[in-house]
């Protein structure tokens, strides 16, 4: 596996996941936005970083008990512990909201360990105290009930679904304040640099716009309009 | 049935429906979150009250005309005018929110009748206006159209479903920024009095992560850090 | 087709689209409220247009490449152009806001061209950037994926469905906080007027109740009321 | 309320529920066909009758236990018995089929009651066993849990609603292969003795088409069609 | 546009939609099997033609009045009295069967005129009538209500979406008992001879897998069974 | 684990799942039975078995090629070789039956190989022959398409979710023409034996039902009908 670049790690960080979504379909892939999340404190900073993944199946009453949290082992406090500081837990709850699958002091422990924000298809509860923590968390519901009412937690760094799209553990997650894409862990340079690129020219042509121009020869851009852009690129 | 005493009525307005749901969950209820609505006016103060119902069916073109609603014994406009001060007006819509089952007029009255909130799980209109209200409204969708369009109010103080819980006249509703949770009008001190004592636990808990403490042995605590917390309990 | 006077386009600007719904329930029709969308820039000024209509069909992936936008002919791209000043874009994403139809390049060039909003029953892209737009922009969702991902704009000028409400060509769409009403074209001067003098008296009744009044009587008015009103306002 | 004769229940086991929907949209009805249901078994006599409505609100765990069937009070069980012979039970169960509002026992109760039929929007379990018996159920979805998971009978004989269409008891039911029609009570003899000579008109048109008749003029027919059908049926 | 050869035509006609999904996702179309439709007379002959559209938009009340139907001109009518003999008339109706898009007299005459069969993603009427017609008709729910209820006939022969799916005019629709394939005008002589070829391979290895071989190595096929296969091919 | 006794399992042929979810409620399970799916050979022998489980995830373009099949060590293919005889294939798709999840070949292996069934929250293709095979096979729909258009299959005999219930392997599922029910491990034998003498009382229910007796004091049986029914199984 190719790692990130410290370098595209931050260029991520200011790409768009509209952009991002556009530079992987020109490479095949379409379904890289994860559906039905939403962002809960909509002045985090960006999020990028590598999933680690948890997965929840339904609950059964005999095994979901209050009992379970107990002592180590529980699959859900394990993760809350063992992601890695810049790296992204991703849960993958079958897209059921109608539970929690987290609440603010797991949240607020992940924040002490550095990890780099959370994304889960299904609900968080105490939302509105996580609102306020400056720090990336992406749900598909502000929902109270704790996990054990729907969801079991069974295992770690295993592929999963999330939000109807694949994560393997080490695909790069980033998230905008529209959402999440997930970049595969061995293309995740080059599309961290194509994007980068990419951004540059949608803002001028953005610019351009807002000036008056017309989007037909602009965007996308005809000929002339690419080598235009790329002298005021050099000169800037 | 055991009335709520004031105490606890004042405790549930500090206490979070994500506590709740897990006290509720001890004793055997899973179910008691509604499911799909929001809290329109995010800054209102906290929602306590016991429910009084009013149930929709769907609407009938020849019954549901504008005219329906003149004169008294429109079961609507009823309960507006006959919810008690402190109680929460709460409807059954059928999770339909296509049209609305109340506006800013009805809303307003309920206000200044000294309702304690609305509960719907069909929508409200002119929500916007209600959105300024210093007054907890719940909802399902902000939705323009009058309730003729979908929904026949038919009767009040019967048991109801309201996002797929049920609610029985008298039940404790009880509202924060995340949603609202329903408490057997039987259980209802007992639930506010462990639901206090758990909200000191996990704030003592927060407060002990956001210090950089890890959550196995603490969050549920084993003996020693219930010891821990009972000794400073006792000091503050 | 009667065309809307101007002042009447004013009148509507100041009208809600709860008391338009009604107007409308009044001469049969009750599907008229565009559902499942909302409002991106909720400062956004008030709309007010005729609808001028462009389709999407699923999408197909030899026809739905890059290449696609190049050069004049894409339907998209002639619709930002070609919407004229004053209208409203109205786009038929068969309800499917798993990607956009529009992002923020495309909204700029349609608010420099004067257009008087946007509203699709797909996703917007870029959506924190149109956030910020002095402009109403109305989507399903806030959506990255590019439309070529799910959706093929494939005609102009034809009747379409938008959020399960018909929308033919010059028909009035007016918009606020709450959503988007469709007014038929033939009968918009007369709705306009009605549910101008209606929202007067909606408003003066909002006031008698802030002041304690109860509704029997006064909403809907019986006869004593609807005469104190008509007082009222030949005074003020 | 005027009871339906004896000649039109007869003439309403021989009209489809596709003309009762013609027959009711004349008269301004057009939410009268109850959605997401069907027929268990294809062959059972067509069902005409009275509703007589069961509602059902969500379970409670603390209420909704095995013990609330024993003994005489429980709502569905008093349903069973006391639903009057030539009826239909129909019952609200929220539209949600994840468990059962009844099983073979109760259904073959009903059938040996000379009931007419049964409704439910929730589920049947059992079903394979109904399937073979001669008697008309319709429900939406074949479920084996009990009721008690998911459902809490609450009352009778009360206006629901049932696949989202309005049921006031006393209204009529008629049920096909096609699924099932709700008939105000009020106008349920006008309607049969229209449908039955709209049933007349379509079976002459079917079979002028297997002739090779084109439908133009024909269907909807014009006046010399009229004329035609008019002739025919007085020869006949 | 290449046209259908009659040897392909037939050739489809033994041909299972699954095999034409692999075919056709070859080529990169993922998207082509029509979504939530079944077939109603499941002993009907395979469907084989071009897409003859039509295409509906919601209803509005006062436009869709049983008086629509009169004379000429309405496009559901036209478009039953136009579909050319051996195509497939292909509705769009925004996947709603709430209300039917058509019924037996209707379908009786599509039949009568030749034409190859009917694909609608919203309801039939009289559907256990069109049940016993030796005619494929595809919908998506047995549906009462008239079309005036829900849906609006707009044109025809437009490129439409069916049940999630786009389809142009002029492309060949597929059906067997599973459901409807679509294929792109362009390459359907092509998919038709891979797809008959493909078959006879999945026959052998169905015959082999029945007498007891295991699938690796056979599905798909190594080296030595391709070699084998083509012998048996030859041989046979 | 506790095995399952060879008298249970055949036990269990002979008891209905609903039937079984009674048994298990009075054990505090509620979410047994499957939820989404219908059996596609109505006269298949009933299915009861070890669950051995198959989980997919979204599919991703780059991975989920028609190579991917090639040689050993796809999961889904192992899975078909490696589910032991008398256990039951179960398959996590995650409720999305647009794409299969296995076809007619599949299916035949698996039943050659003596696997006593297939459940599946997914597709089926070639589905009506798998309706002609004497063997259960339990899906969400029909669906033609391959399974890698939307499904990635990814590893077996972890727990998963099925149509919204929790499979562990080694879970007994036992299937009737209603559906599926998972019985855990570890009860199985004891739920066996208790079904079996709930399913003798309530066929000798059900025959004095149909003999005219009413429900009270019969269904549930008060003290008397209780000893009634005990003598009578003392003498048969």
């Amino acid at each position: 596996m190719t790692s990130l670049s410290a370098a595209n790690r931050e260029a991520l960080k200011k790409t768009s996941t509209a952009t991002l979504t556009t530079v992987l379909f020109k490479r095949g892939l379409r379904n890289v936005f994860i559906q039905g999340i939403f962002l809960l404190n909509g002045n985090a900073p960006r999020m990028v970083g590598e999933a680690y993944t948890l997965r929840y199946i339904p609950a059964r009453e005999d095994l979901d008990t209050l009992g379970a949290f107990e002592g180590r082992g529980h699959p859900q406090r394990e993760a809350i512990e063992a992601c890695p500081s810049g790296q992204v837990l991703v849960m993958d709850a079958r897209r059921d909201a109608s539970a929690a699958t987290g609440g603010d002091i797991l949240m607020a422990r992940l924040h002490v360990r550095g990890v780099a924000g959370i994304v889960t298809d299904g609900g968080l509860r105490d939302s509105y105290t996580i609102d306020k923590m400056p720090w990336p968390a992406y749900c598909a519901s502000r929902s109270a009930p704790l996990n054990l009412v729907r969801h079991h937690a069974v295992d770690s760094q295993l592929p999963i679904g999330c939000g109807g799209v694949p994560v393997y553990p080490g695909d790069i997650m980033v998230g905008d304040p529209e959402g999440v894409v997930v970049i595969p862990a061995k293309i995740a340079n080059e599309v961290a640099e194509e994007a980068a690129s990419q951004t540059i020219f949608e803002d001028w042509v953005e610019d351009q716009v807002k000036k008056g121009r017309g989007i037909f020869g602009l965007y996308p851009p005809n000929p002339e309009t690419r080598a235009e852009f790329e002298a005021w690129k050099k000169k800037r």
